[in-house]
């Protein structure tokens, strides 16, 4: 057998800090075990959020400075192409030269979102012999940059994506981590992976044609943020609730709640990016809990702001139920996801009994563990467990949801 | 903004020792950057490939220390369940005590293997819903473990995967190494992903019901390995060539050229694991250039090692014509080939015209570069750039192999 290193399995690689620059990189090493033999690698892959105001009207050259040369798969949905097409269209061409980009339309909902819209991306990409070292590019919201992001995961076993969101929930949260997902068997985001973009490039702007209701939307995401770390935030966004219009967003204070968020964001995705840490205790799961269930029985006819937003006034009152935040704490957040215009009563037909039978699921998803996270004080949370979690306490939550205007 | 690390992007990432265990492991870096934040992450992750022979029959206690208690979705092909399924079932049933595992027999060919086959996998993982960590265990050739792989990349975002190969193609190549794939749009491998199984179990007593022809399939691969970097290998080979029976490979002969295949592969691959690396010049591809076509175009109705090898053979004679190897070894590595049954001539309805066209899509693949892998002596290659490949090249070699019994 030829000779290699004989380290055991157990040893780190050692790992050249030459390489770690923004091109991802890895090593990997073999090791003779008694009967067998290991292969140890290490991966590293950085990814950037770059903020890019008015990406589409700006000389070429900011671009120029994410996008590679050469063809690229450029997805949007309908939406975006009728608004934006003409535009992109001619920005792209000023980049990429002579080469000749694909543009694909991609009509997905959520309740749409499966394998066979990934499947669309990817057959776009075969059909046109899309290279390893191109790009596929996703300009959209969440749904869409979450298709495009698996999509790129698997062609070719990866190539290089670029996110481009264009609504609020795109932008700080979709967008930006290292997750993409697609629904199955009605199961949400049973199917994705963990692979970051490139770039996901931040354009305020594109919120200006945004719809009050996906506004709204991204809001939640934002307060989920200001609750789980950061009071600050939390303070902000109280202080402007009813003036968070698309284009409020374009001001001082949207600037500050988005960049925020995305660095709560982030900082919290880097405390276990790739959730390999058993716990699968993560403070950004605040909201998102329940609301898979609540999507997925209302057919996706709750949007997923709407839905966490139901979950976090769910969270919250069970946190106070438990002793976790005062009763004026508690009042304070769901008087303030009502004033951001969110739902926080949960509609039919979701009932105490679907919701207690959907953490069945939760807990496959987080192994063995709820994990449910509710506010322990404003910026700060605690996890509560399955046992903490009865039908009564559920029933009292949504009743408490129910009339506390009555 | 809450403080973090402002290490710049470019620094690594400070990996802790004590994690580097069979575990897989991660760590993560928030940067803030002038117009930006960088996400910069570094994966751990350790495969195995572990000897276990007559894996159905030892005492449990054996492979109880590679699967894990607790449910498994158990994927393997009809003829794996009619030789061993009752086996497999006893078996995994004394290892998971109570715990009720999912049996999917999955009738996979080359042909058929697309993400449909993956998304069965992935599907039968929904309806159980087999939690996080969870395990899926792939039993059969490499189109099966191939097809779990994916699956297992992509439910839920990955969870734990156990390749069992039951062929020779599988127990040196197809199993043991990071990659998987399925063909899309008759493309071939257009799609997978990086994603190693946690362990490999090598039994060479799967061979033993092992037809003729997929004995010899597995044998195309073992002489790759041999021509690139192993020439005892290829002595040792061409010293049993005609013996080569699936008896033959449960004896001594047998383990040393699957043991020296298997090693020489993981060795291979530890250089670009995860093909980071530009060049994408990869010594295994040796036989992998021409194939795709080979396969696609006779529609899969050649099998993955007789069109290796007639790869092989046509690369080995443009190697002869370009001066890497002299007409001796060529007609030597020729001749080995055919001795293993394994055929040498391009078959109808391949031709020297479409194998040239082929070309672009492996540029494609390889990212601008053809690098075609040759002999350079025995045990040694060179890459051979798309300039220098002629369609009276192919034309020359493809008659020369035709005719050279003539």
């Amino acid at each position: 057998v030829p000779s290699h290193s004989s380290k055991s399995a157990g040893q780190p690689v050692p790992y050249d800090s030459a390489e770690a620059k923004s091109e991802w990189s890895s090593t990997a090493q073999v090791s003779y075990l008694q009967d067998g033999i290991a292969l140890t690698s290490l991966l590293h892959r950085c990814q950037r959020v770059a903020y890019l105001p008015r990406l589409l009207e700006s000389c070429p050259a900011d671009l120029a400075s994410f996008i590679h040369p050469g063809p690229a798969l450029v997805v949007l949905t309908p939406t975006v192409s009728k608004l934006y097409g003409a535009r992109i269209a001619s920005r792209f061409r000023d980049l990429s030269g002579s080469a000749s980009s694909v543009y694909l339309e991609l009509n997905c909902t959520e309740q749409s979102k499966d394998m066979s819209q990934a499947a669309k991306v990817c057959e776009a990409a075969v059909a046109m012999n899309l290279r390893r070292g191109g790009q596929i590019i996703g300009i959209g919201g969440g749904v869409c940059l979450d298709i495009v992001g698996l999509a790129a995961s698997i062609y070719r076993r990866g190539v290089r994506h670029i996110k481009i969101p264009t609504t609020l929930i795109g932008l700080i949260d979709a967008g930006i981590g290292v997750k993409n997902g697609v629904n199955c068997l009605n199961k949400k985001s049973a199917l994705g992976s963990f692979y970051p973009p490139e770039v996901t490039l931040i354009d305020r702007s594109f919120l200006q044609t945004l719809a009050p209701q996906h506004i709204r939307d991204g809001l939640a995401e934002a307060l989920k943020m200001a609750v789980i770390r950061d009071a600050e935030l939390f303070e902000l966004i109280e202080a402007s609730a009813d003036a968070f219009t698309s284009e409020r967003l374009q001001d001082q204070v949207g600037e500050v709640v988005i960049r925020r968020a995305i660095s709560g964001m982030l900082a919290e995705l880097s405390q276990n990016l790739y959730e390999l840490d058993s716990g699968y205790c993560r403070a950004v799961d605040f909201g998102h809990t329940f609301s898979p269930h609540i999507e997925a029985a209302t057919g996706y006819q709750t949007s997923h702001g709407r839905a966490v937003a139901i979950d976090m006034a769910l969270s919250t009152v069970i946190a106070a139920l438990l002793g976790h935040v005062s009763w004026s704490l508690c009042d304070r957040i769901v008087r303030l996801i009502d004033a951001l215009g969110l739902p926080t009563a949960v509609l039919s037909p979701v009932d105490a009994v679907g919701l207690l039978a959907s953490l069945d699921s939760v807990v496959a998803h987080r192994n063995g563990a709820l994990n449910l996270v509710v506010p322990a004080g404003l910026g700060r949370v605690t996890f509560v467990q399955r046992a903490e979690i009865s039908l009564g306490r559920i029933q009292y939550a949504k009743e408490y949801l129910e009339t506390r205007h009555g």
